[in-house]
């Protein structure tokens, strides 16, 4: 089994280059199963409400805690006996780290910890669609901003340097100019992944 | 503030010793607040939910972290700014090192860090209310277990043995008999607490 990891701030278009790559492989014949995180389990998906959609103000140590529990759950559930051949990931763990420790300002040494107690895959490739957080704004097309959504230009432009420190540190982070036009990016994406296949 | 723990593990009457607790300090004219965990917020009581009557099988470490989700929101809206001056907790941060280190096995050095990130308060008084697992069974009344009053004999053995270990370590931990008459047990309960007052 090959984990693929799509991450980036919003408005990148991970989700339309996840489809893609996913009827790609799909047309070679190979199982694929996309997971979206927060989710992809009962549990998952009730935290995903409460991170989502609390009324509350949420701490940020609640939240970072909230997303490796789902975390956990959907590695018990989802990846450790799975049969497929590629897992592709809308966001994983990477993500902790931009949003939760460059963005919140969490301890990323915290952050690798619960990395190791979680017993997260490390992905085989990880895609980061990289944009400037005024042009990720500009193409999110939806009206309605989600908590998360809503935490302001400062926070994600930390959340992007969080990304591309993370890339120079691992080899495994494919950083891609999300500004290319969907099918050139979707061709890079297919080169780099057939050396997978 | 002060800030007192009751631990020990199901049956033991700690439900009942803290609403004596708490009447004997409102007797005196002192404000207090009884909180329960996980609860107590209502991101707290959703997470509760989860934990106790998911119809998943939750893995160890989704339990851990949810517990640590709903205490890290307890202490932002509950202990931080509190104006109380007694905090009667129904269990508190042992109760992880209890269950889920002792219990579940989970690392105890993972489980001090996530005390540590929670910026969990350390109690004043923890009253470790101990009692046999037999008899703590026995004195049990409700008909139905919840999820973790389901996980069997030698796992409530380890949490017991969890406890008093806990307590050789902490001067904060009081060991008392739950074996003894209600009123016996307040009165002990009473006369190391008016030292704090």
């Amino acid at each position: 089994m090959k984990i693929i990891s799509f991450e980036g701030i919003e408005g990148v278009g991970k989700s339309t280059q996840i489809k893609m790559l996913d009827e790609h492989l799909k047309s070679k014949g190979l199982s694929t199963e996309i997971l979206r995180e927060p989710g992809s389990t009962v549990t998952g998906e009730k935290i995903r409400d409460i991170l989502l959609n609390s009324s509350e103000d949420l701490s940020s140590e609640t939240e970072l805690l909230l997303m490796f529990s789902a975390r956990a759950q959907l590695i018990k559930e989802k990846i450790i006996n799975s049969s497929n051949d590629f897992i592709l990931f809308d966001r994983f763990f990477d993500a902790s780290s931009a949003y939760q420790g460059y963005g919140r300002g969490l301890s990323l040494k915290l952050i690798n910890n619960l990395i190791e107690f979680t017993k997260c895959p490390i992905p085989d490739i990880t895609f980061l669609l990289d944009i400037s957080v005024d042009e990720g704004f500009k193409r999110k097309t939806n009206d309605t901003k989600d908590r998360i959504e809503s935490s302001g230009n400062t926070f994600f432009e930390n959340v992007r340097q969080g990304y591309l420190d993370l890339s120079k540190n691992n080899n495994r982070i494919k950083v891609l100019d999300a500004q290319k036009p969907i099918n050139d990016l979707h061709q890079e994406i297919v080169t780099i992944t057939n050396q997978y296949i």
